[in-house]
């Protein structure tokens, strides 16, 4: 399997680098110095650092299945695997469910292409549209795979929201072709204003709902979970306890200390309004002094998205590397060949003063 | 995929059950009070909560090189995989490597013959004799398969040691099959007297050598790694990108500054003087309490095996757990069907008084 080109360039970016390339967090967000006390209380136990259950903390998952109740989506802590990333559980539920294959996006979650590879499970792309994927083709599509992964809210790489609409269409199309639906819904926190409800909440029991706590609290934890019905969970647990046993039971912890001594809404509210204001920068920035870059605001998440009609930007991010500017080309999100104009820019890891400098000197290499 | 018998005890143990059965470390061992002063200079950087590279923290896999070295293992950093624990790295090996089998020992680490089963790896079962699997049974099987999972130190469940001579010739079978080793060393720094060289030393190339801190450390931090030649880490690397992007960050750097501030030798040295008195402690009141039981004593590990003669030891652990005692019976630990009369007995994990007490229960329902 090739290495994806995310990971190469993640790899040659140094400190000194303008990195607009990774799904990174601002880590100026992180809530150190909350985790040095949460670490002290929970290394009281040694609890904290022996072998745990498959399916995760007892604590953790009532509290994501409670959070899933406030927002109208009823849960039980039995309907909630704790994963090593949202990224395990894609590997779980190919693993245990995705025989036929599985219908994406194009273009797609590089990540989630990497583990159906990895798989062998055959994978049908249909374009995103402004809207979302369009419900005809995808009921085409769901005869030949029987599954679709979608990524709703904010989606990586395009950063577009499925509208409320067409949300309810899709649920419509999955349930009468009999369809599973893995919902990753990794950035849906990351709404600038209103949140939009999640498609499974439509098809509890034949849904699998992606959350993660890399977006809302710390990566370098690799938390995540998964929802989906019981005996969908049963099936799951299976695969997790032989991928990697169990999570970690010092970072679960560390996570169920944080949320009960400090809540988590503070801290995500604070992330949106400060990814809100980096966006607007960074759109102001892109107009600014790249105005050939044609592009709509996203309403959350981490993406801008767009296109420099003409510019073959895998060449470009060569030359901007060497200038200490690193990008995603858009074409990179297709399993295979995709547009050669396409840029995906990450707005929430650089700072201000980064961002303009960083533009500035693509804008000077075109 | 059923899953495993183990778990399933591990599932219904409570603070109240006398546990010999799972792999579980003395808790009492955890340096807690060093974890905790290593996570404050950890959280101080926030870099210990954002994503990392696949590969692992480059000053750990320096460290881990630099252990093999001291041990007369010539290993440099790029030869290192850090892994979400060691049973990941059988994941990734079964997925970049075992395409036609593999050779496994009877009875086997029930993990590993959980992921051969999940990605359809057929696997070929070789008796454990007293010295190790046989070399002209492993020659005729690995015809077949290719490549050997073996634990050469103080295997799970038996926990026996290869002998020096029988490592030899095993590395003889393996270089004249031109076959894969995949050596699974979570038990070897164990070892109550002298460690044995590992059977990969003299297959650099062609050997998997599978390490973890769990044994050592803290299991529930989740941190393994995998040594092997620079291009087989390159063919893992990507199949670990695609399975959890990476493994925790924080952890990995407890690790380091735990190892920085502390060393590991002191530490080790503790646990290998604690779990031979424990041994030998286990092993006398079985002798006393449990005459029936026939065992030797191992020289290393986690578990004394054994059997009872005319016993059905699934139907005694049935009991067992209702008298709140709990061990796991040999004939779990094989792919078809197994002894009845085997038990593996945990005797790090129980304390003197419940050790005699879980073993006085046991006598009681024979």
């Amino acid at each position: 399997m090739k290495r994806s080109f995310i990971r190469e360039i993640l790899d040659v970016i140094t400190t000194e680098t303008i990195s607009f390339a990774g799904g990174l967090p601002d880590p100026a967000l992180f809530p150190k110095e909350a985790l040095k006390v949460c670490a002290q209380e929970v290394l009281d136990e040694s609890g904290a650092l022996q072998y745990a259950s498959s399916l995760g903390e007892r604590a953790l998952r009532e509290k994501i299945a409670a959070r899933y109740c406030e927002q109208g989506f009823a849960t039980q802590a039995d309907e909630i695997l704790v994963t090593t990333g949202s990224q395990q559980a894609i590997n779980l539920i190919a693993l245990a469910f995705l025989k036929r294959g599985v219908t994406v996006e194009l273009p797609a979650y590089l990540g989630a292409l990497g583990v159906f590879a990895l798989h062998g499970v055959a994978t049908d792309g249909l374009p995103l549209e402004p809207e979302g994927v369009a419900p005809d083709a995808l009921a085409r599509s769901l005869e030949r795979t029987g599954a679709a992964y979608l990524i709703p809210d904010f989606q990586n790489p395009t950063g577009m929201r499925y509208g409320r609409q067409r949300r309810d269409e899709i649920a419509t199309v999955l349930a009468a072709g009999d369809a599973l639906l893995i919902e990753d819904a990794a950035y849906s926190e990351l709404y600038f204003d209103t949140r939009y409800p999640a498609i499974s909440m439509q098809l509890p029991q034949r849904s699998f709902h992606l959350g993660s706590f890399s977006k809302i609290l710390a990566p370098g934890l690799r938390v995540g979970w998964v929802r989906s019905s019981h005996q969908n969970i049963a099936r799951l647990l299976a695969v997790k306890e032989s991928l990697d046993l169990h999570t970690a039971t010092l970072n679960q912890r560390l996570i169920v200390t944080y949320w009960e001594r400090y809540g988590l809404d503070a801290h995500i509210g604070k992330i949106r309004n400060s990814y809100r204001i980096k966006m607007e920068m960074m759109a102001d920035a892109l107009e600014t002094q790249l105005p050939q870059f044609r592009f709509q605001r996203p309403q959350g998440g981490m993406f801008l998205y767009g296109t420099l009609p003409g510019v073959d930007t895998r060449a470009l991010v060569r030359r901007a590397l060497e200038h200490g500017v690193a990008f995603v080309p858009g074409g990179e999100f297709y399993p295979d060949a995709g547009p050669n104009d396409a840029i995906r820019f990450n707005f929430t890891h650089t700072d201000p003063e980064q961002m303009s400098e960083g533009i500035a000197r693509i804008a000077a290499l075109l």
